[in-house]
């Protein structure tokens, strides 16, 4: 399977994966895909530096990328610190009241329960300098088009930006704020996800603008793949499915929690980054929809406020309280392949699925 | 575009169709698809005889199906005016207090509000009865599979049987219970539905069933249709494209409501039946969602509660107060075309898919 897409980036299948793990980035690179490298969670801008650097020493010279959060509306500024002090003493109250009852432990003494700074403008910027020093071949952003003054900068350095959005407008902004890829992130799609359906929302963004489009939300299988592209993407867009490969090796209760779920077991809620993101439904997330539950705050607060319970949680190891983004494709995701195995099964299964189009006709 | 699926159900194209209309319906079934008509609107067992002999007039002898709404297990039965004692009078109050407030008029004076009785077994069955005693090609039931000695009736007429699933493990229960074909409705169609969308549900339930899968929901070109079968479905299933077709005259504000929506204009809530159901997002819709709004009940006494308004909201000829179920796709519902014609680009439109997908390999 080639698309245009693949020429434009380099690529020889138009698969994109989005993935918090170097290893899987670079796996999906040397796959013939893209790995796009999840930037939130590198609060030092050194450490993303390490990260690339390896990067670049095992992606065999294939094109690589990566992914930032930045709203284009500035936030809230300040050290985590600070922002602290917005966060109101129920809202703790009730975080900490619930990992009492999931009977999740503390950290261990002495252990940082520091946020994920990632949301912050601040660093979101330290992440593209750092980025820019690599040869990344695409920054993508998961909040929406980035300020102009970034957009430009990475252009001069001859990289393109890709821009999520769940709604033909947000596509058409992002393509008149000089984006030149657009994810369209179905309702189905883990983390941050708006209302509209993958298969409404592909051939609407097609449509309304007029650069390549990314299918994102229920891609797991060469059969979706293969409806991705009939309903007119240049390619797909997937994040969920690689949380389940081999090489995906951060953290096995999340894994355990993953294989298990069908596509009944997620939500669609505000708890993780105080925008609508879906993530596996667990006793975690179940906790927020009780009676004494808070309202979750608005960004970053939110994220900042749960932070050191996300830690404290996937220190436990529990799988029943895992706090995870993941669409619904976690029903498909059943066994841990490595990613040169799942490369090769969507690139064969895409296949069969055209074949078997063709003689319908 | 030929599947297994025509030859099963003597139709030249796997595209069923259904509608309200009698007239949609005939339509759909002459273009070469299969008209499904919805029964649930007819009170009077005699009304609907009268419809059916009217299709059988204007089919050309081309194959139709029925559309029974009949839960599994049998509800709370009686009359209109035995359930109304069961509807709390703080739901009456918030109903006419809301029409007031939308600039809703009464009906005339004389003409009944009678609520729709289709949601009731009784009337449920006695649709069954009229409807095989016509050349019918399908009975689909909305709410799962019909009660055993229902299907074995339909059999032995040598019908078959259709029931619609939002999940995996329903159509798995179907097909137990004797249904020949799975409807597999996604988040984003109209009326009733689950939470999983269409492209993460059609190939669990392909997966699950060894028979024919229907893909519904998100349906309104023929790139959809070709996404729906690269996904594994034998056919598809499109209620919501025919509400702006030429042949759907039942009532133009609700016509101009659906021209002017976007996708984003839907919305899934209980208000229409006690169950969730997507319904256009209107002022009508909105009112459900202030403070001052009671819960849903439950079926059958919802629809019930909402019936005299549904009959108020249609006579007063407002678009912005309409009460319509309505699928995500409505956003490229845009221009009122005749059903020949919409049949016609769905299949230019999936040949066009499948070349281009083709090109790809």
């Amino acid at each position: 399977m080639r698309t245009s897409l693949c020429d434009e980036l380099g690529i020889e299948h138009p698969v994109l994966g989005f993935t918090p793990s170097e290893h899987v980035a670079a796996a999906i690179s040397r796959a013939g895909g893209m790995g796009v490298l999840g930037c939130v969670r590198y609060n030092d801008a050194a450490d993303l530096d390490r990260a690339l650097t390896w990067m670049d020493e095992n992606t065999d010279g294939k094109p690589y990328g990566v992914d930032i959060v930045m709203p284009a509306k500035v936030p809230a500024e300040g050290t985590s610190f600070d922002l602290d002090k917005l966060i109101p003493e129920g809202h703790k109250d009730f975080v900490q009241r619930t990992l009492l009852k999931l009977g999740v432990p503390p950290l261990p003494d002495g252990e940082s329960g520091e946020g994920v700074l990632g949301w912050l403008h601040s660093v979101a910027r330290s992440h593209v300098d750092v980025a820019l020093e690599h040869p990344i071949r695409l920054i993508a952003n998961a909040l929406g088009s980035p300020p102009d003054d970034v957009i430009k900068r990475v252009h001069d350095h001859g990289v393109p930006v890709a821009a999520l959005a769940g709604k033909a407008e947000h596509a058409r902004r992002h393509v008149a704020n000089g984006v030149d890829l657009v994810v369209a992130q179905g309702y189905e799609a883990g983390g941050h996800t708006g209302e509209i359906a993958t298969m409404v929302l592909v051939p609407e963004i097609v449509d309304a603008v007029d650069v390549p489009v990314l299918a994102a939300g229920g891609i797991g299988s060469g059969r979706q793949m293969a409806a991705a592209l009939a309903l007119g993407a240049s390619g797909v867009w997937m994040g969920s499915y690689w949380l389940t490969t081999a090489e995906y090796t951060q953290n096995d209760a999340t894994q355990q929690a993953l294989l298990a779920a069908g596509s009944s077991d997620t939500v669609r809620t505000r708890i993780y980054t105080g925008k609508p993101a879906r993530l596996l439904k667990t006793r975690w997330t179940e906790a927020w929809s009780s009676d004494d539950a808070p309202d979750p705050l608005p960004m970053p607060l939110q994220n900042l406020l749960v932070s050191e319970a996300h830690q404290r949680i996937a220190r436990s190891g529990d799988p029943a309280v895992v706090s995870m983004p993941v669409g619904q494709i976690v029903g498909r995701m059943n066994e841990v392949r490595p990613v040169a195995d799942v490369m090769a099964t969507l690139l064969r299964e895409f296949d069969e699925a055209v074949e078997r189009l063709d003689k319908l006709r």
